[in-house]
This record gives structure tokens, C-alpha cells and sequence, in this order.
């Protein structure tokens, strides 16, 4: 997710002259448009020339016209567009390689606090796995000896249970029942043999519901020993929202700071959905739909398809997305408040590009 | 939705003669009863005689007594339920017939404000296509070219998306990413040939949060060339779930302005449910269990059966229901403060009839 | 759900030790931490050491050390952890033994309010069926005759609505539409023939977002004629999940209140997941997957797995898990806010304790 061309995405497609034409052959509508410019004294203007010009100064007490405003208000949601995909500082979920200690895979994280940007010019408190949100993100293989070493360095306890691995219950990293707190400075080790494959996630357990919503999560990523037909794809994405105190983000970053999803025409991806925030978030994918696989890392009975996936908090979902429709393809939550306001799209909203 | 005969709907099927019986049979109880009810001076009374006479005037300092408050809450209560279905000025999703050119079904919306009664003596500012909330039902077969003309007579821009149809990236209906926005006082044309079938809407995605919310919206339905066996219904429902400005409504009407369901004993009808909102509504059938076949307009592999159907924001599922049940259905979200309050029910809540 | 050991449940199953080992072998960290530790002269103790000793008075004007308040807070986190299952008086979801008239089996229900403890020293305001919040727990076989009295002891109106039942339209409970709502004081009463088999629910149909809230509602579990294969468990549990005027609660307590849920290693469980909040809960489980089988008491075409199941208000899902992981699991809602605060679990926690 970061090799994309600017150039297919934010604005770059605009059809405006095809639909001139069909606009102009619509004389009644037109003759009634003519008559209501002329009216402001821009009647040889067709109306998407005017854009470009400066609006006449409008006399002190005068508010500005209905077209003025939207004038205004499309500016505002136009920025937003062309700035996609905007550069931050930092980025999420990067592959963490192991150090491997006589055959053992070994992730070390250490949990921090940091400033996070997560979009251009907003700048919050996070609490991180090495400095990062999500975490960065840990593949093994089914079968695999694992370690992972966590170091506090935050202010309050902390631990790190693994969502949805089937381990030994005294690495399942609840406080006070499988293990004692890793308080401020200490290190605590935890090791397993990978389980259940699939797309799982590795979180805090302790005063959870600050220390996840601030940023103490990632994905853990179980790959098969061997993988099925349909999991065999061109490019596998993570796409972990989060509506905890940054707001609502994937992958840590707030549109248009969010990275687009690419693919050639005819490619196929995979999507691997998971949610750490507290509220649901009905992810809409625009012009191609999904064919879901796997639930919470298990291989549904059958497939199914749509194109609006509904993920509640601690759900893994896992879609194939046959790439088979070029363009930029709009791909946010669909509770609108979580993806557009009256200045233009924000929060868990980004892209699929298809190119051709 | 609209030649339902009132006699069924509202109370007219009380059975209070028969659990008079069972009441009066409980003899220990009655004594107890007797007791209290003496005390009042109203010994001689069945309980239910009781509810028609008029309260002695109390003392002007005595609080009423439970009784007396429960019978008014009951009468609030009763009188929604017998007004159901109320009528109401404007009905939404209502067909729309294109006009034909040159082989090409042309439909028209056009966007603009207008009040809209969402219940008896509630009217609301809606921006609406065509004058409906929701906008009026687009239907058109698989293969189908398809024409849809945008005038937007509001004082925003806007456009349509069309949620859930697998068209042409330039005819998805996103500004600055697909398309210029629609500038008030513009046309705007869309075009394409009807892709994937079934159960789809359209809708803007402008300062959308704020134009679907006052009811921007419609349902998109692409029928198939062939339809399934278990496609085939003898009446065919659709239901639009919202929780913007306007409040919880089924398509655009608050109970009691909802409208039933109708079927006779031994029909099937199929139901597609699409939400509009930003919240999740698990609607709720009494008596008959639904049978859902399709979700955002893909089958199922397996159809599977439930009572109480959860639709997300932007999903839509078609269930069929078999109408073997006699008798009125309540029909509602169960989310329980979407659907009664201690004036009885409102919001999101029709019936289900089921005629012998 | 009551005969549980205590000593593998809080805190039992500490392995500080094995990992001091890692903490000393991680020298550089180490010396790190002993330099931070000398300058609060307590370099000669091992951190987890350090917990046992009372801090040293802080100097008057001095705000606590980071550590004094990790501390802090992981005392009061373990105590919540230790008192699991906590004693609170009253227990909901009793098995109610129906008494036989002529072959009906007769269940009495009296709806009251009652004074309820939700956890040590909270206790709150009910409107209960016998007293109980959930009810009593309605167990009957298909194609049994049942008989349901409902006497009405709370200053309101009420009615009961069988939720999922396939019955006559005359018993389904909604005041005028199928019957008068009963009147404080009154009693009435519901017969039918047990339909569709799963696990159903009964509450309260009037003036419901009060009522169902303050806990008028219960299990309606019809066992089927047959058993399939797959239902054949070791344990048949009922988990009924609120959210209403008590807070966040599994079978009408919070947690450290809740009822772990126990099996032998090798055991298999059923869990009746039933919805009578207004919020979804995903329902996690640590360790173990579940195998979801029904669907509002409709079984699935085809089971599939999770660790994570949405449940929506009014819905109903069926579980098995196959405990062939020992030990004590975690098991909670996983919107955080409704499971952990800074002082610690709270509201929709329990934990399956699977015991070698």
C-alpha cells in the first residue's frame, strides 16, 4: 500500500464535457438557466466555466448566494480529494521481522508513548507498539515456534493477549488471571507454537478500553501450511479500523492520510478486515463487490458475496476482491458520519484503484 | 402497501372475553382483588368494566392513583395503535416509469426541497428526489440501458451514487473522484447498462451524511433474466430504514404513517430490507419466521432462516416470507427505544397482515 | 453455572517466575531499570518484589510516582479479578418447574418489582417475573401444550410477547393488536401448543423500552423432538445480555457477579446467546472457537466458527464449543467500554473455566 500513482486518484477523472453535451441538448431546462444568468449577468458563460472565475465582490451587507456557498463548500471537499493520498509522519502496521534464537521467531515490541500524526496537521497522543499504529504487523507460519518480548515503557501496567490464537492458556495475557501485570520498565515474554491460521490481532488486556483505543493493537497473522485455491491473490492488504480516541482511522491514519489499496486489472486481492474500535463499521466497497472467506481466521462453509461488510469490534473478516472493473474506486464506512462531514470526507475512507 | 383493510389492523382482534374466564376461575386471586377494589368502592365492577366509566373526580391535593396513571398511559398507547395505518400527505418509493429513447429507459430526479409529513402532524424540511422520501423506486431488467437525468433544483451540489451497481467507474457518482459535483441549478447524466441484479439504491454522495440523512435516497432494483425459484412471490416489498433528521422511519413514514405489509394466508412475499441510516436496526416479524435469500443483491449459497433480521448501514438482504400465519404481525426494530416510547409505538414499526 | 472451584478462577495461574528468568537474562534493559530503581533507592529489589511493600510516605507536596499509581490501579483491577464469581443475593434464569393440569403444563408468571443486586453493594430497581431478572427459564418440548399466567403486580399495564414463537396470533402479546394490555392487578393468560423449537424469549410488549430494560423478559427454550447430532453437549448454558437501566450485564448481573461457565477437558458446551439489550454485544471467547449452529433457533445450513459472535437486540444464536483447551478463559463483550474501565472488569465479563 504505497506505491500508488497521484495521478488516477483525486479528481483526475472528471467527465464533465461528456455530460455538457447532454446538458445542452436539455433546451427547456437550459432556456430556464439562461434566464436566471442572464439575470446575474453571466448568461455566455456555460455554467462549469464560471467556476474558474472570481465571484464579483458582493456588497457589504450582502450574504453570499446559494451558488457561492456551494461554490465554497466544494472547495472545501475538492482540497480533501486532490490531497488523497496525503503524506504523514509515521505509518502502521509495517512487517516486523523476527530475529530467530535456535529456530525461534522472536518479535520484540516495545510499548511507548508517542505523537502520532494522523493526517496532515493533527498530531495526537498515541500509545504504541514501536511507535506504531497498528503495531507492527506479525506473520508467522502455522507451526512456527513464536516469542514475542514486550517492554513497558508506559506509565501504567500493561499485557498483550492474542486475539483468537487457541494457545496455552498462561500466554492468553489477561492480568490476574493468566498472568500478573507487566508493570512500568518491566519485560515479559511470551512464547507458543502458532495455532489456528488465519487473521488474528495482538493487543493490550489491561485498562483495555484506554490503552486499545490509544493505539495497543496489531495484526497477528497466521499463514496456513498450505493455502486454499481461493487464497491464492496478487496482494494481501490489513485494514484495521479503529474510533477510539483518534478518531476514526484504518490503519491508524485519518482520510485522506489513509493509503489506497492497488491493483493491476485482472488481479486478485485480499482484504483482511479487523476491527479494534468499539463501534461497528459497515465497510462499503464502490463498483466491484467482495467474496468473503473467512471469519474471525476460520474458512467460512461457503463464500458469499457483497459489497458492504458489516465488522463489530474483535471481528476478523477476510475478502477476495477480483479486480476486474479499472478505476478509482471509492471504499469507506458506510455510517456516513465516520467517512464525510460538511467539509468533505474524513475518517475511515480511502480507495481501491484498479489500473488498467 | 395500500389496499389493507382497516378492520384487522388495531385492536380489533381483543380476546379479552376469553381470558375473562381464566381471570375469574382464579378465585384466590379475585378475593384479593375484591379486597383492594372495595376499599375503592368499585367492588361490583369487573376489572375491564371499570375501564369505561369515568374516574370519581379526585380530591384536589390525591395524586392520582396507579390505575388511574395506568389507564392513561394505556390510552396514549391505544390510540396510535388504532390510528395505524394513518394517513398522511406524500408517500415515498413510489415507481417510476421511465420514458424510452431509442431503446434507452430515461429517468428523471430531480433533487429539491420540500416538507414532508413523517406522522400525523409532524412535518420536516426533506430533501428529496421527485417530491418522495425516499425517492421514487427505480426498476429496470439485467441488461437494460439505463438513463438517469439529475436536476438539482437545492441550493448544495450534489450527484448519485449508485450503491451496489457494478458500472463504469465514471457513472459512480463521486465528486472529485469520479465526477464534477452537480452545481445547484444543473442537470447532470448518467448512463449505463443495468449490471449485476437485485436489491440496490441510489443516493448522493455530497455532504452526504447531511442529504442522505433528509432523504436523498431510493431504491435501485435490477430484476434478473431469469429469476430463481425461490424468487417467485406474490408480492414483492420494499422496506428503507432510516434514523436521519427525520427520525426512525420505514420508508419515510413514522408509525403510525407506515404502512402494512398485506398478504393472503398461503402467499409468499419477499421483503427487501436496505438501510439508509447510520445505525443498525435488527427488525423484528412476529409469528412468521423470514427465509433470507440474498444479501446486497447477491444469493446466498445457502438461504437460512431467522425472526429478527440486523441491517447495517449501506446493507440490503431480500428475505422471503411464507404467509402461513393468520393475523396482524407486529413488525418492528428491536431495538426497543426505535420502536416505543411511553406514548406507545412509534417510529419503526408496521404489521405484517395475513388475511384468511 | 454454580458448582465452580475457586482456585483456578483469579489470579491462580501466575507465571511471574518463568518469566523473571527472561526479565534477568535481558541484561541491558536490566541495567537500565536498576539505574531508575537506585534513584528511588529500591535498586536491591526485583521489581515484582516490590509490590508487597507499602510505598514510602510521599512528601506532603509530592504527587505519587508512576509506579505508586500503576500500582494503584492494578490493585484495584486484581480485586475485581479475586472477587470473581463474586455472591450477590438473587439469581436470575431459574429452571421453572411447571405444575400439569389435564396434560397442559402451566407455568405462573407474576411480574413485580423487587429490589436487585446487579453486583456486591449495587443493587438496584426490578420489574421481574418471580422476582428474578432474567425470569425464570421456560423449558418445554415441541408439540407440548402450554399454559402461561401472568399476574400483573406492577403499577403499569403489561403483556407478555413469546419472541421467536410460531403461534396464533390471539397469544402473541401485543396490546391492541392481539390482546387488551393487563391492568395492575389483573391477571391473564396464554395457551398454545410449543411450535418452531430453539431458544425463544419472552418479555414484556408494553411500554417495553422501560420494562424489557428494568428486566421483564426471560429464556423460552422448546426443545426439539429430535436432537441432531451436533446438540448432543455436555452442558446447556443460557447467556441473555442486557444493557438497559441495570448497565452491562449477562444474566442480570455485572461482573465480578456473573457465573463463570465450567466443562471438563473434553466437554462440549452449548451456549444460547439471546440479545435483550439495545446495543450489539460481540461476544468473545479466549482460547477456544465456537461452532455457531442456530440462528434465532433456526439451525444454520451450515455451521461455521468464531471467537467473536455479534449478537443484535432480539436476536438469538446457538454454540457449541469443544473445550479441549484447559484452563480459565476470558469470555466478554469485546466493546470495551462495556467490559473494562480503569478500576478494572466490569458489566459483560464471565470466563469458561475448562478443567483437566
Amino acid at each position: 500500500m504505497s506505491d500508488i500513482p497521484a495521478a488516477p486518484v483525486g479528481g483526475a477523472l472528471l467527465t464533465r464535457a461528456g455530460n455538457r453535451r447532454t446538458f445542452l441538448r436539455s433546451t427547456a431546462v437550459t432556456a430556464v438557466l439562461a434566464g436566471a444568468l442572464s439575470a446575474c449577468k453571466r448568461a455566455g458563460a456555460a455554467p462549469e466555466e464560471d467556476e474558474a472565475r472570481p465571484a464579483p465582490a458582493p456588497a457589504p451587507a450582502a450574504p453570499p448566494s446559494p451558488r457561492a456557498k456551494a461554490d465554497a463548500m466544494d472547495a472545501m471537499h475538492e482540497a480533501r480529494m486532490k490531497a488523497f493520498p496525503a503524506k504523514t509522519a509515521g505509518k502502521g502496521n509495517q512487517p516486523l521481522e523476527p530475529r530467530i534464537e535456535k529456530g525461534v521467531k522472536v518479535f520484540e515490541l516495545t510499548a511507548s508513548k508517542v505523537q502520532w500524526e494522523v493526517e496532515p496537521g493533527r498530531t495526537v497522543e498515541a500509545w504504541t507498539y514501536n511507535g506504531q499504529v497498528p503495531g507492527p504487523q506479525i506473520r508467522v507460519r502455522e507451526g512456527d515456534r513464536v516469542r514475542v518480548v514486550l517492554e513497558n515503557q508506559l506509565d501504567e501496567s500493561t499485557s498483550i493477549h492474542f486475539h483468537g490464537l487457541e494457545i496455552p492458556n498462561d500466554q492468553d495475557g489477561v492480568p490476574f488471571i493468566t498472568q500478573p501485570p507487566v508493570k512500568p520498565g518491566e519485560r515479559y515474554t511470551y512464547e507458543f507454537t502458532a495455532p489456528n491460521p488465519g487473521s488474528h490481532m495482538y493487543h493490550s488486556h489491561h485498562d483495555s478500553t484506554r490503552q486499545v483505543g490509544l493505539g495497543l493493537l496489531g495484526a497477528f497473522i497466521i499463514e496456513p501450511k498450505a493455502l486454499r485455491p481461493i487464497e491464492r491473490v496478487d496482494h494481501d492488504y490489513v485494514l484495521i479500523l479503529n474510533d477510539g480516541a483518534h478518531g476514526f482511522t484504518l490503519n491508524g491514519k485519518s482520510f485522506p492520510a489513509t493509503e489506497p489499496l492497488t491493483a493491476k486489472l485482472g488481479e486478485k486481492i485480499r482484504i483482511r478486515f479487523m476491527n479494534e474500535g468499539i463501534m461497528i463499521h459497515p465497510m462499503h466497497l464502490h463498483g466491484i463487490h467482495m467474496t468473503v472467506i473467512d471469519r474471525d481466521g476460520w474458512p467460512l462453509p461457503a463464500p458469499w458475496k457483497c459489497d458492504t461488510l458489516n465488522i463489530a469490534p474483535g471481528e476478523r473478516w477476510d475478502a477476495i476482491v477480483h479486480c476486474t472493473n479499472p478505476g478509482t474506486w471509492a471504499f469507506h464506512c458506510h455510517i456516513l458520519p465516520h467517512a464525510e462531514g460538511d467539509h468533505g470526507m474524513f475518517g475511515m475512507v480511502t480507495a481501491l484503484v484498479v489500473e488498467k
